[in-house]
């Protein structure tokens, strides 16, 4: 049976999640259920896509993935399922919030709109369906019902944003901060092959010095660095420290590239 | 074997869950854990109370709900496990914490006192009723062991209190707000059957438009709508932000319903 | 198939536990996951090396524990994985953080630096061994590849700090909070051993009554008390209330115990 992982916005201190898991388990009761977070913040798709696309990798092929940002609740949004040349099949609003992630594992295969009620469940509230829709519909695709059977065929999905991507001024690349992590760390959307051999990275007026920096104690406590993190990006650390705090930064703030 | 929930004031930042749930597997291996929340607000009874009144309907009936929210913890309040008419057991302090719950499941079948110290766990602190105790019940009572094992008969639950009752004032339905979840919608004591076809809620001095407004989307960004939410309760939202900042309201605020 | 306990400085709000926790069951796909917490504050060995000793006795022995809080990831700290006499195994930095869990099961059986690729995952990134490294490691453990072919042998492991030890002071047994647990408590690092049959506690100017005070309800709402907890210290707790904000106390602050 293959791993479960879940991602929304619904935070931990609330049942909502221990609801949805449970209306998985009421089918599939051998599921094996991994939290992705919890703490996308509230209604960000944006926010959750990227996330969502920085965890998939680490997931064995085949696995699925239920993700619920999903501020259109309810509306004529469509609720999809979705499977990868990967082979991996993700469940979730058809808000954008799934498309990067289905990127990463290959591009679509196959996407179907949730539309066949056999699949749902019991309860059937207007604003909760990732525990009304999604998560019985994930329950049957993890016990082994094909993604076909649980509704219409659709050509492709809505992809009303992509993640930020870098771009070119005067000679240099530009990114910008997507992500503040929980220790503070700043990823940039810039991969590592958009990075020159040497180079100095450029956050306002300070200026941190780029590779080499294989790690954080190459550089003295509290000092920034640059790296290639954990995802593939260029993130901004500070050893011990918060770089967000050292530089006053927020997701959104434009991240200069020069080489050196 | 049945699925466990678990439902605490533990927190997150220490390792007592954890260890909660190790002295579970310690006695069933193969228990399949799941957690409501551990963010009920410290020693708060009543609030957690209602979460879990909120959470169990969506889990199959026969499951295990583990609840420890106890001030009282190595006092003389009773520690006991109590089955649902649905089939379904609770175990917890017999502090209140449990009886909505149990109402909600179809009432009260046996209800037991944990005198039995041959299914208590080998650690025995006076403050962590639920790793010493309570967890180890609950390891017996998912391999199979009967209820009825665990103590003493109790012919009912101690019910210090029942979650906040609507009332009636001049004419109108008056409930308040009960819980705020995570994206600040405030949720109140009022069930649909409670609603007139049309209606307008006042909450100090706004008013708020009721039905029909069957989702967020129905209403501009940062408009305020009512809407029967996921637990069946009328709830107040913004849409794409707060209920709760956009109103200042908190848990307590007085909620008005005024027929159209 | 041993329970594998989860430990970091990651925090929920990210996506690192969940790729943490895939790249384990990549290997072992039906290991039974237990988080102990991914709140210890980031980067703070020391306080991850306590919140671990507190939690490691309630797991059956033969668990395996993962800690990642490594500030030195990618530089020459070496990665371990240690098993203990009482037959459990540790995995994580060599940077001290699993000395005190290891003493706490024991003492050390046999301790290998994790040489061995073979055993590491497909993913290979400098700062988040957790996913690239540990992980695979422990779902090799967890699937029964014995400790001694995941690299060279280790007399000893780093032991850079030991966990705060009580001293005498003027007769007295001088102590200090080592821990504030998510009610407010006061953890000491006093244990019920040198604790004088009756005795006061004084914290700054304020002097609380010791023994004998079983539990919380033992005193009015908003009192403090003093009492051995569920790891064995003295804590000072606040009946329905927090000792740390009671008595503006942080982690450090003396504890000075008198005999009465």
């Amino acid at each position: 049976m293959p791993i479960v992982s879940l991602h929304t916005d619904f935070g931990v201190t609330d049942t909502y999640v221990g609801q949805m898991k449970a209306a998985i388990l009421r089918v599939a009761p051998t599921a094996t259920l991994v939290d992705l977070t919890h703490g996308v913040p509230a209604q960000d798709v944006r926010a959750g896509a990227f996330l969502l696309w920085t965890a998939v990798e680490a997931f064995p092929a085949g696995s699925l993935h239920l993700a619920v940002v999903d501020p259109g609740v309810g509306s004529s949004r469509r609720a999809v399922a979705a499977r990868s040349r990967r082979g991996d099949v993700l469940v979730g609003p058809d808000n954008g919030l799934l498309v990067p992630a289905l990127e990463q594992l290959g591009g679509l295969d196959v996407a179907v709109e949730l539309t066949e009620p056999a699949y749902w469940g019991p309860l059937r509230s207007r604003t909760f369906h990732g525990r009304d829709l999604f998560a019985p519909v994930v329950g049957h695709l993890a016990s082994g019902v094909p993604i076909e059977r649980m509704g219409a065929r659709l050509e492709r999905l809505e992809a009303p944003f992509q993640l930020s991507p870098p771009t070119q001024e005067d000679g240099c690349v530009v990114g910008e901060v997507v992500h503040v992590d929980t220790y503070g760390n700043l990823i940039t959307n810039l991969p590592s092959a958009l990075l020159p051999p040497r180079f100095r990275v450029r956050v306002g007026l300070t200026v941190v010095k780029g590779a080499p920096h294989p790690h954080y104690q190459a550089v003295h406590p509290g000092e920034l660095l640059a790296l290639v993190g954990s995802a593939g990006l260029l993130e901004l650390s500070a050893r011990d420290g918060s770089a967000a705090s050292v530089l006053g930064a927020e997701r959104g703030e434009r991240v200069h590239i020069e080489p050196e």
